[in-house]
């Protein structure tokens, strides 16, 4: 053992304890990736399953940041400690966007019953999505009752990301007119919550009712028992947070009286475990072959010398994945 | 061997012969995921690798399946053999929308040397993505120029389906506004020509000015050789078509001369073989363990009794995937 690893349990201690900057520090080893992570997080687990986890997703532009802040003054009001996780994928369209809000959001910064972060791609999407629920994990554990999860855009790595919430708020911004349908195609469809921000305004409940039609035309909603509500917020006043506030808590005590709550859990979980079944995979593979013969292997298939299939199916065997049927034979 | 294996080699060179009624067969069984495909497949990717393969996306209602079968056109007229697999995720959203699109497409279903064929979502997106891969394999074999993979929307299933083509194509219509940012991010990214459809509506100058501008703010496609071109079309009288066609042409050489073109090829071929090890993956676990310990172990995870890393660990190791190093401790 080194000295590192008899620090390291203190870390956990210490959050579980409520200490800001062990949580801070969790953060960034969660962050960075850090192999050293992995084994606190899975004791952290145990410590987790009390927050409600929120995500906000939306147009960049839609004024997520204000509104979030506007939510975190409101849940405070009502002596809730709320986590913010704001997670930007570095799209290099939305880039500099949010450097404003995230300054706003530092008014919030000085509550320490307030836990705010920034999380920014290094890498893959789903290794910003495995880091962002990691980062969940970690508040969670530290006791936060709402964990909100913002994203700088609405795009195919944010919806990944606000997926694994509990809660999904979509915001929205008068105006967008005949092509909210076009828009939001994949984002609509996860949304529990629609808040049409910058209600004052025009065209705030046009799009409304837009919003509304949409929503009745989707038949798989028509099996469920919650009906996502619309609500017009100004986040620059915080008109319309009070009942954002409530909404999500009508959320969650609906998804908890349908045991949908235990289904998306479950669901997480499992996508969870999968995730990390597959990086074990990938570990297996890289030390069985090394990355020179998987290039290589690339190449056959490139230059149709071998198909992939074929040699899927071998290197499936060669890792010991072949099922065992089919072990006895090869 | 039953008489169904004896009689599917047949299929296969049938196929590469130019059977339209054995090709038709092939992708049925590729869409419907029968055991029987695979092999199939693996014996004929070694005839592909001719066609260029064009992915179309863009929001429902920019006229995509118009303007596709406009090309269509145009493409034969240059004495290409066009194919095209319309692809549908089923959104509940887009659904019955583009029936008509169909119907009109229709009109070039007569031609022998035009393939088209609708796939719809049976499952996962994760399968309609392998099954569009798969079909654009079989036609590739079957000796088809351009393959053209068009699909419903812009959402997230249609994102990772259109990223797998050589040349990505995104079409929006005039009037988006200032929401051509918003909408776009996942999507903007990923294109390789712009195509400003219903250009005889008014905007359409603007909206390309808009979709320069963006593109002047990608700092990735700064590293990039080629420039996206932004064309206009009017997808119902043909305008605009020849142009496209050009452009379509012009990505695929730049493709080849700088090299991209291989190294697309390459990462296609990572993560289909990837994805086929995933799937082997799921199959170990599933005949090491099977369903119900599946679902137990998840359950304790969801409860806290232990965490979704010792369990990943734990089963990696029961189904021979530990790394070597772990494995002599373990």
């Amino acid at each position: 053992m080194t000295t590192r690893s008899d620090l390291q349990p203190d870390l956990v201690e210490r959050l579980l304890a409520g200490d800001r900057r062990a949580l801070a520090r969790m953060v960034t080893l969660i962050e960075n990736r850090a192999p050293e992570a992995r084994q606190m997080l899975a004791r952290l687990h145990a410590h987790g399953g009390h927050a409600h986890i929120v995500g906000f997703t939306g147009s960049p532009g839609a004024g997520k940041s204000t509104l979030v802040m506007q939510l975190a003054r409101e849940l405070r009001r009502r002596d809730q400690r709320v986590g913010v996780i704001a997670v930007d994928p570095s799209s290099p369209f939305t880039g500099g966007a949010i450097l404003g809000d995230r300054i706003r959001m530092q008014e919030l910064a000085g509550d320490p019953e307030v836990f705010i972060r920034s999380m920014a791609s290094r890498g893959s999407v789903g290794g910003l999505a495995a880091a962002t629920r990691d980062a969940t994990r970690a508040l969670d554990a530290a006791g936060f009752d709402t964990i909100i999860v913002e994203t700088v855009g609405a795009g195919q790595a944010e919806v990944e990301i606000v997926r694994a919430a509990q809660t999904v708020v979509v915001v929205v911004v008068p105006g967008m007119g005949d092509d909210i349908q076009a828009i939001k195609a994949g984002i609509l469809e996860i949304a529990d919550i629609f808040v049409v921000n910058k209600a004052d305004r025009p065209g705030a409940d046009q799009t409304a009712a837009e919003l509304r039609m949409l929503l009745s035309l989707d038949e798989h909603r028509k099996e469920h028992p919650w009906r996502p509500p619309i609500i017009k917020t100004v986040g620059m006043t915080g008109e319309g947070t009070p009942e954002l506030a409530d909404k999500l808590a009508a959320h969650l005590a609906s998804l908890k009286k349908t045991g949908q709550l235990a289904q998306r859990d479950g669901r997480q979980a499992q996508s969870e475990m999968l995730a990390l079944l597959h990086q074990a995979l990938i570990e297996r593979i890289s030390a069985t072959i090394g990355n020179d013969e998987w290039q290589r292997l690339v190449a056959q298939v490139v230059e149709r010398e071998s198909d992939p299939y074929t040699t899927a199916d071998e290197l499936a065997r060669r890792i010991g994945l072949a099922p065992a049927a089919e072990r006895t034979g090869g």
